[in-house]
């Protein structure tokens, strides 16, 4: 099934159930108002969605209406925890070669993951507000899945069953900013503002034969400003699968339901793919000719993210969305 | 006010009010049943629970019971943010100098913060499972503050007035792993399993005069299997209040009511007053011998957390709980 969570003024926004074509959608209402329930007692829950899903894709949802992806909050507008994986090897090591740094030791044998910020996740077509175009502001494209509760000490294959949910995300990086916390040693926090997400969360069987291994074996789009930057494979360099990522987040405490695990940004080992994110590219024009070629974002950009299944259609909806200026988002609101 | 939340198996529990003695309590039923409901909307909610608590240590609200610690889970059980800093600039110089490593850029002048996990806060009598007493298993003892809606860029006189509450925290630390971590630049994940809170979180007016410039002037009380283990004063070396701390974290984004922004391990120039975390005390003994004659936690060893105030007494209660294996956990949930 397909769930997304409707504006409605409120922190959480409202439950609705979205047709596997994402023409229609019908509210949750009497089973859920808000994701995070449903996520409490999934097993409770879930399947009465299910059965409001199947009506909805079969056209017997009684007040089913038009889904419209600009209505749409974050699936989950707030969650309780979300982490930032390095599941792609080829991104960092672009990144740590350019800048002549060494790679993180075990980039290749371990995960490397980050506790990040959730307490705002941003929907869909919601600005992404950056105050200074200085900060060398990114987009970041890549794939999340939401988890049930995971025990401490679960082993990937365990981890892989608590995967209750997948949807896209846009990790919007400050690279300047980054740099400068990374030398500090205390994580990134100020360059990574808050992260946006796809209109649409869907169970992994959505994917279908593309759902393989803990990895979602799909190209995802990244446009800028409406020219293509990149359609990387999302399976095929992912070097540690979701299932370990979890696990590995899980070695040393339990993670409750709703907490959210990120794959990084998507990377091709084959650079003709493009990129999904501005620094991966010009880190590979800093390795062919000394220096970067590509501007980073500039207020008024915008960033288009999306992935389309085996059968050509949209399986999330789109992230799309502008980089605004603090003036420019208070004239937005009082207008 | 001083708030709790009563074990009752749901997720977030049941938000009671309880005396300034706390000696009793009283449910806030028909006012809020979770702690996060009251932050979402404050302005509303808090003057009713304000009345309550004017009734209660008057003793004249009517379903008032005897308050009991034991049944606490942590005032905000899940949260959606936790943000942890390093106040005090004399704990982070005292494990680098140990180290023999630099201390990090700016420390005394511009604050460190890092995302921490909340999505599991542990009650103040919950046991604290840890696999392997290899790990290094230390206690970190601190404040934290919960704060309402923080916009981006909020200066730190403006962020002083959106504080909440202020409770007590056991920021449980796995050294080892956290040094392993550390070399790998990703920030602490595994190192960091889940924080326990104090009973209560009370608002900055019952701190009375000890709430000053956005400090808590009050002395902090670590014991470790009933031995006392450091009583440091918890506003007189806090270089950074904790206005600054929260502005620092809304340079880039805005926060969502609920944040919790931790100063980090107490620690006192002065080492005679002991100290608030074991690896504060190793590295003052690596100083002073060449070498850490404290061992850390073991399985089974009992840490207690408190706070007095000017006038005597415990102003959060007391976070006072027992390390534990997993196995030894699993016994006590089967008995």
């Amino acid at each position: 099934m397909k769930l997304a969570s409707y504006k409605d003024g409120s922190r959480d926004g409202q439950l609705v159930v979205v047709s596997r074509d994402l023409s229609t959608a019908h509210y949750a209402n009497g089973i859920a108002t808000r994701l995070q329930q449903v996520l409490d007692d999934w097993n409770f829950l879930s399947p009465q969605l299910e059965e409001l899903s199947v009506s909805l894709n079969h056209g017997r949802a009684r007040h089913a209406f038009a889904f419209d992806p600009a209505l749409c909050m974050a699936p989950l507008p707030r969650a309780f925890q979300r982490l930032s994986g390095s599941a792609y090897p080829s991104h960092v090591e672009r990144l740590c070669q350019a800048a002549g740094s060494p790679a993180p030791e075990g980039l290749r044998t371990e995960p490397l993951l980050a506790q990040a910020s959730s307490d705002t996740m941003l929907g869909p077509t919601d600005a992404v507000v950056v105050a200074s175009e200085k900060a060398g502001i990114d987009f970041g494209a890549g794939l999340v899945v939401v988890t049930g509760d995971v025990p401490m000490g679960a082993a990937p294959d365990r981890a892989i069953d608590a995967i209750r949910l997948v949807m896209l995300v846009n990790e919007v990086n400050l690279c300047h900013v980054a740099a400068a916390e990374q030398a500090r040693g205390a994580g990134l926090l100020s360059a990574r503002p808050a992260a946006a997400c796809s209109p649409l969360a869907v169970t992994p069987d959505e994917l279908g034969d593309a759902w393989k291994g803990g990895r979602v074996h799909l190209p995802l789009q990244a446009t800028w400003n409406g020219k293509r930057f990149g359609v990387c494979d999302a399976g095929a360099d992912m070097k540690f699968q979701f299932g370990r990522l979890i696990a590995h987040a899980a070695r040393t405490r339990p993670l409750r339901a709703g907490t959210l695990v990120g794959g990084g940004v998507v990377s091709s080992k084959d650079g003709s793919r493009g990129f999904a994110c501005i620094a991966e590219k010009r880190a590979v024009e800093t390795i062919e000719h000394g220096e970067p070629r590509t501007d980073f974002l500039r207020h008024g950009d915008t960033v288009r993210i999306e992935m389309k299944g085996l059968d050509g259609q949209s399986v999330f909806g789109a992230i799309d969305h502008t980089i605004t200026s603090p003036a420019e988002a208070e004239r937005e609101a009082d207008a």
